[in-house]
């Protein structure tokens, strides 16, 4: 009760905003059954393109769908707690809930990295099916359940660029020595064929790379990059999404938060994660088009993919990794069983639906 | 007040299934508030796959997100109006609401058929895009209000398969004379190269093609094909969705209903809406892979692409019969110029992300 009211104080102008979402019609239900206020901390910073902004949208859909029962307070990076000590944060119940990444996490809880993104592996629309339909979902929580969180899918950012790089790469050999911001499974494949990766807040990212702290990062995609200004501080923009064909953005829910709250309210959290799932890889990929668009034909950004040579590598680099904390831990051991099996049961038919289509289009010249 | 009280007592059956979702915790807070109950008339046998399913789904998300206070009972095709009457039904106040497909209704409404599925088009998370951020639901709403409808995205297909084929397809000359249900304006593009399409129920598809009354037939894809049979009917399974790289399902809210409703309970229509729109589309992509799976290794069909005669003359046809569309209506004018400038805009974006990625995926032989 103290740290409610504490926050509660300190955090009135945020308050204002996030009660502003409480429409008239909801006053007379609200104020007759007890509201429920979480706190929410972010990776990201305060509104930021489509990860702050949908965070926000999923607080607004929790409050319109509860009827003004519930209302969750998003909190950036940084305010309550730092970027990456979300999972922490709510693990302990310093705040309710919280809207990251998991493979932030992977020097604590190895096997959170299937749940955002896997090299080499499965799209949005596949990783989607294998959340919900697949068995992902309950894998999910049962790794999570041991830190006192219960997961949830809100929101994707679809394939990601591969990263911005100050100068071409025409071969393995300008890899070497590379440093290069990427985390999770892919930045530890990246650390085998020669680069040195790193992993710190988007928001670290420009000034590194002025620096020369690094000489390459990744990021998310057009939309975000360009939010941050990385074609100012690189020219060539590597596509091939091998690193993050898909990236779940997860909410994470203090367990005992999670459990008090009346089944209703589940109800409403699961299907606000839901839709706010849906929304932001739609939202990703009308604002990553334009912001394409703006970074190819205003700013003079030079596209390029990865050689063959540096592709083979990475996969075979990125098997390896894979293969190695499977052995050594037995949740990753289980979580990427259930991922393999999926993807080998839903390629022949993405490959014959959606991959054959994308290829058909092109070569009528669609 | 009379037809109310006819179909609640003709539907007892059907009432009590649907009433088996209001859980125990909703009962006091419904019973002290109005309970607004809807039909839902839909172009699916009553649980058909995905379809008839993903509709009852939609129903249950009203009603728990609604506390109970909402609640929509959902008919098969045929118990309260036939499949392809789903659309003046829903107009005319007959239900209040239908889950069906918009191309069905192109001989009334021609510029429906841009909010389905259009030839050589946008994919699933590209039309999604279109839809919720590029203006799509905008046009999509001012289009049907003229009919007194409300739409919505209320589930997706995805990539479908472009239909079984007695016969293997070797050039255009092989397409010349074959009898086809396919709908839309792939079904038109069709017609213009020497097939005759037909429009028909999926129920009919089966019995149809053992009669020869079709040649071929397109449904939806794997999953829904498997649970009509259709690889007893025929040998070949043509893939590229060229015909319907996507397709939107519809909900359709009679206006008038609409505008009736409290905002918090159209906010709860429309979320429902877009986690059930999401929830179709991952159901769709593992159960289709788990079909395509049973077709091709337990039942022997043989799969296959169209011949690249054929697949040009299907684009110029394609291009000629949208054209023409657009030159002969306002509405179809307008939402296909919306939909292409969308498609224009996301396309550099989608190739260097989405299908670059599974390019390269498949180069490497992941």
């Amino acid at each position: 009760m103290q740290r409610r009211r504490f926050l509660t104080n300190s955090l009135k102008t945020l308050g204002a905003g996030a009660a502003g979402i409480a429409a008239a019609p909801f006053v007379s239900t609200a104020s007759a059954q007890e509201t429920i206020t979480w706190d929410m901390v972010t990776s990201w910073p305060k509104n930021f393109p489509a990860l702050g902004t949908g965070a926000n949208e999923f607080a607004q859909r929790v409050e319109v769908l509860s009827h003004g029962r519930m209302r969750i307070r998003v909190h950036g990076a940084g305010e309550l707690v730092p970027a990456l000590e979300v999972f922490d944060a709510v693990a302990a119940g310093t705040a309710e809930m919280g809207h990251s990444a998991s493979y932030y996490w992977r020097g604590k809880v190895a096997a959170a990295q299937f749940f955002t993104a896997v090299p080499f592996g499965m799209n949005t629309t596949e990783t989607n099916a294998w959340i919900y339909y697949g068995g992902g979902q309950a894998l999910w929580d049962e790794i999570y359940a041991k830190h006192n969180l219960k997961p949830f899918a809100v929101g994707n950012t679809g394939a990601q660029m591969a990263g911005w790089f100050k100068k071409e790469i025409n071969s393995l050999a300008d890899m070497q020595g590379l440093k290069l911001r990427l985390p999770g499974l892919a930045g530890e494949a990246m650390n085998r064929i020669g680069v040195t990766t790193v992993n710190m807040p988007g928001s670290e990212i420009f000034t590194s790379m002025q620096t020369g702290v690094l000489d390459a990062a990744d990021w998310v995609g057009p939309y975000n990059d360009l939010a941050f200004g990385l074609h100012q501080v690189a020219d060539y923009y590597y596509t091939s999404a091998w690193n993050e064909p898909s990236a779940i953005l997860e909410g994470t829910v203090n367990l005992d938060a999670w459990n008090a709250l009346p089944d209703d309210l589940k109800a409403v959290v699961t299907e606000a994660a839901r839709a706010s799932n849906l929304a932001m890889i739609s939202e990703f990929t009308y604002r990553n088009a334009q912001a394409l668009e703006t970074l190819v034909d205003e700013h003079g950004v030079q596209l390029r993919t990865f050689p063959e040579d540096v592709m083979v590598a990475l996969f075979d680099a990125s098997e390896e990794v894979i293969q190695e904390q499977v052995a050594n831990d037995p949740d990753s051991a289980k979580a990427y069983a259930s991922y393999q099996a999926f993807q080998t049961l839903v390629r022949p038919f993405s490959d014959a639906g959606e991959f054959e289509y994308l290829r058909a289009r092109a070569a009528v010249g669609a």
